[in-house]
């Protein structure tokens, strides 16, 4: 394979202006939907290399390896691209059940009712000493 | 309740520079992942004003009634907002069962395999007829 078919789908992801796209994780055996990040082309090739969900962190302008300091690794087992190529979803198996910075399964916790946004589930373990930056954890 | 209490939900949302966030919309029962589009203020108050998903076209510039010509409206069960208050979640029953334009269940039907992105759904309908831009599905 020559190297130019060995990057021909990163070229096929409609990235935007900054370089980047959306990526939802899921969780493979639930359907949760845990978050949404964002991915640069380095990115996305490292988390198709790697096996596991590599984002770029805006915030702190850098490839960040999802769990790399919360050891809560999002494990790839199907990378899909939506029809007009400017999302990515990935299914993965969430280590240790907690996706949020918070300490919960899901970053979606904010439910709207009638009282504004109120949170909606539960902390499963208290995030503090896992993390020193949202983006980070 | 005052006009600020009423609107307090939405200030809380983190829009960005476009004044924009993604929604990612996801099927209720099935917890198929099934589009993302974008919003802004005025797509997220219809939204629940109107129980369905309506987004903002950024190709188009207007607002956008999910399912105003194909009839494939998502009706909305949930509004989510994540941690950080950038990405919105909506639980949805997804009329018809189709929510992409190409006529298939899910926007996300392109998988990452060896060979590249593949098809790995089936088109349910043929769009032909339904529609004249896909960000007006």
């Amino acid at each position: 394979m020559t190297a130019t078919n060995a990057t021909a789908w990163l070229d096929k992801v409609c990235w935007n202006q900054d370089g980047l796209v959306p990526a939802i994780a899921q969780e493979f055996t639930s359907g949760r939907a845990l978050t949404l990040a964002w991915m640069n082309r380095e990115a996305l090739q490292l988390t198709l290399s790697e096996g596991r969900a590599v984002y770029w962190s805006r915030s702190r302008g850098k490839i960040w390896r999802k769990g790399e300091q919360s050891g809560h690794v999002q494990e790839v087992r199907e990378i899909r691209l939506d029809c007009d190529g400017d999302t990515i979803l990935l299914l993965v198996d969430q280590r240790g059940g907690i996706a949020c910075h918070t300490g919960r399964e899901s970053c979606f916790y904010l439910q709207k009712t009638a009282g504004g946004w109120e949170e909606a589930e539960p902390v499963i373990k208290d995030p503090a000493g896992f993390y020193d930056d949202p983006e980070n954890f």
